[in-house]
């Protein structure tokens, strides 16, 4: 109550507002404020180094953890240093007089340590809470702790769908002004599986409206926006992808910059490095941005497998259950598909080698994965039965029309053009310079394949951040192979690259060979 | 597995080592490393920003955070840029060759994910971890989500010992080679509170080993080691400490550069921002650092107050029941003393204030607060029980004699002399220039005191930083007072310090006047 008088009594007695000044160090989200130790303010109000500090000017404020200088270099007495995004984000020229005062604590703290403690809170902390998250109040230690808090079977359903209402609420929200508007979602953990590059053009070409944003890899060798980029731009404006949508009925752009979920966005910050994945959060991520997104139907695929995200049928019923509920109580329409998640789908895992394979599809070509083909066409077919002229069970068949005709194709060169085309050529794919085979030790059948052994490898190898690096498989589930058979290659930049990518292999290939009879049981289910 | 060898592989490669250069900015307590856009090194690597990094020179290492940069001022293209603490740490001077790679994850980092997901950890884990954050190997975010996991009620009390026992083991030992070794310690809570300053020139006196170290404040306008600094340096290098504590036979010195337990020092930096304070991390700290300090027997103060860290008794059972469970098992003697937290114990509140009521009570002075007297003779008596020699029931009139007959004024001077002496009268003490009295508004009588409103009322007054400031309480429960009557009087440096105390006390003082029969049960018992 009182500390935003003692603000006004600060700047009552005068303290000199500083220069603007931008210090060329980039810290990655995370706004940072350099002061210099012998600065007047900081000597008057014994700011503490990594304390949180609002810097302002002309209405405008942003937050900033505070490093105190020693190196007039860097920032003199009379200035104020912000870090590249910081900077950016204040918006303002160097030399711009700005204020800079002790951040109040965010007001939902106190929610923060009810959660702590093992609370359940009410949809209004939970608002509190991702409006304080959205607008970066909180630090990324406040941050963590409320990931954590949330992450220890400590949220009930009906917290699940605050959780997920409040980051809906918060961000940007799109009205299309027509229904339905269709989405599909996959909880990932599968290499390749690039099936929105395939149903986003067949939807499209029907006729449905499909908004789809897509993300890039956090942990995986490529997201559907990398894989993306190797054929259009995808890092649109968002009014440009808003207008392409409306003209195209559908997009592949990544949704990174269209703040739909602002407080995912900050989440994801500490759950990356953290690999926390809980069944709450990810709800809540994934329901808020589509309802956000303004979609009406949701597609969702739960890809179960021993390597998979989600490992059991069991797990993978309760967290339907979980996604249905919420899903409900939000208003969307919801159908949860259970899919084989035992291997990679498609043979190439990274950017270039998967951007081949959905080309590959489109146009038919002979060499074209089948399995993306057939998942591909079963999510088509599923979506395309949200459309209520559609028939229940007639969806496959016009998804398999729509692609064989050759109009799905010509809906993904229409996107790709309207993006901004990359020229590719899927017989000739801009792969990278250094391959390694990786063979069969032992004559058998593949009875198993390890996708996480094998999203390591490629990652090692340099995707995503190296389009053309990632793994080429050459054998899947249930092939008979003879010893020296190539079982997948390698593709790397750099020497020392395709040298961790080979001793991640020597040590353990991902693939598992044997009888026949051994190999696991599909064990999935549609609904 | 492989991740070593490819370490070594990339040096097999060439890449160029950096020149070290010390970059002026003070990232308190978390290490950055700086390097430009365009180096090398960086671009080869592919680092991401905030990537954990590990820098090494003439077989020193040290992990940082790195922070790309695009401004040659700061770092060149063939540097390595390291903030004021880090530089410090590595010990090299500036163009130093150093190497950077890419950090290991900490190998504790699977049991910390089984913490987070709620399961138990083995004796084992704890050490594991406990080693990864002393050797800060642990991301800030990685230290919430361990603090954080472990508050949640989810560690039961034998895991509770695990980490007391792990983070004793993983710093330095003392062993003072004789039995017994005392020491006391109070959870905290309680403003003022000075016992320590009294009880151990008192223990020392009678011949008792006591190697009590004292801590700065946290979120306290005072700690001991901040009062005892107006006195004598606090500061001392180890080596100085224990040649004191041997002729001596106590301290009252800092014990935060002593390493007796580092991982409690790291994890500190996150509890701090999120006033986190749970048992089990409460009986881990301290148990730890006595243990490691080589005490054998402790005596635990637990205040119980509406306003005090325990608000109940049944709590502070509980409390004490955690505290003897692990002190056991640890093999620490341990004597717990539930006390009267209900309202700040001496007159002062702040570094000056209290110095100025320990030197009373050792010198007898007539104004001497009786309450801080009292209590400082009761826990005295407690400890010098310890020793063999003292008869049950005995220590408090021994401990009476030692301060009546100006032993411990002579043993409190003698420490003063050692660790370095600073000039201090009592009767005129350095008080901050501004002061205000906040008057009683009715007539009554004292019926309760707010001990959270008056440490907030000291600190934002400028205690500790400003060793004068703080609060000088001139009524207390049980005090019978008219309309007018001064209830304290607030000491501040600076005008707007004053003014945010003010507005803080004009918002609520702190003091409820009534009648006297309204005044809460004193509720508290020894064992």
């Amino acid at each position: 109550m009182d500390k935003p008088q003692r603000r006004s009594q600060e700047s009552d007695e005068g303290l000199m507002p500083l220069a603007l000044k931008r210090v060329g160090i980039d810290t990655y989200r995370e706004n940072v404020a350099y002061l210099h130790r012998e600065c007047d303010l900081y000597r008057a109000e014994g700011f503490q180094a990594l304390a949180k500090v609002e810097v302002g000017a002309n209405g405008r404020r942003i937050l900033a953890s505070l490093n105190v200088v020693d190196d007039e270099a860097i920032v003199g007495h009379d200035q104020l240093g912000l870090s590249e995004e910081a900077f950016a984000s204040l918006g303002m020229p160097e030399g711009q007089p700005v204020c800079v005062s002790q951040a109040e604590p965010p007001g939902s703290i106190p929610a923060l340590h009810r959660k702590i403690n093992g609370e359940r809170l009410t949809r209004r902390d939970f608002r509190a809470i991702v409006q304080d998250v959205a607008e970066r109040r909180y630090s990324k230690i406040e941050l963590t702790a409320f990931v954590v808090a949330c992450d220890l079977g400590e949220m009930d359903r009906e917290e699940v769908f605050y959780l997920s209402d409040a980051m809906a609420r918060v961000g940007r929200q799109l009205d299309w002004h027509e229904h339905p508007v269709v989405d599909k979602h996959c909880i990932g953990g599968i290499p390749g599986n690039r099936t929105s590059m395939l149903v986003v053009p067949i939807v499209a070409a029907h006729g449905s409206l499909c908004p789809k944003t897509s993300s890039r890899a956090i942990t995986s060798p490529s997201g559907t926006a990398d894989t993306m980029e190797v054929l259009a731009r995808v890092d649109l404006p968002f009014a440009e992808l808003n207008e392409l949508v409306r003209t195209h009925r559908g997009c592949l752009a990544w949704g990174g910059s269209s703040d739909l979920s602002p407080a995912d966005d900050v989440l994801i910050t500490v759950e990356r490095p953290l690999s926390l994945d809980s069944p709450g959060q990810m709800v809540a991520s994934i329901l808020s941005k589509k309802v956000s997104a303004g979609s009406t139907h949701l597609l969702l695929d739960i890809p179960v497998g021993p390597q998979a995200k989600v490992r059991s049928m069991p797990e993978a019923r309760r967290l339907r259950k979980l996604f249905e509920f919420v899903a409900g109580r939000m208003g969307l329409t919801l159908e949860v598909v259970i899919t084989d998640g035992r291997q990679p789908i498609g043979r190439g895992i990274g950017p270039v080698l998967e951007a081949r394979d959905v080309m590959h599809v489109l146009m038919q070509h002979p060499e074209s994965p089948q399995d993306l083909r057939q998942k591909s066409l079963q999510l088509a077919g599923r979506m395309l039965e949200f459309d209520p002229d559609v028939r229940g069970g007639d969806g496959y068949g016009i998804a398999r029309d729509i692609l064989e005709s050759g109009r799905a194709l010509e809906k993904m060169r229409a996107i790709i053009r309207a993006q901004g085309e990359t020229p590719f050529d899927p017989e000739a794919p801009p792969l990278a310079p250094l391959s390694f085979e990786v063979m069969a030790p032992q004559d058998g059948v593949v009875i198993a394949i390890d996708n996480r052994r094998l999203a390591r490898v490629a990652r090692l190898a340099g995707a995503p951040k190296a389009k053309g690096a990632g793994v080429d498989l050459l054998a899947c589930i249930g092939d008979t192979v003879t010893a020296g058979q190539p079982l997948y290659r390698v593709y790397a930049s750099y020497r020392n690259e395709r040298n961790a990518a080979h001793q991640c292999c020597d040590c353990d290939n991902g693939f598992t060979l044997g009888e026949a009879a051994a190999i696991a049981p599909l064990n999935v289910e549609g609904r």
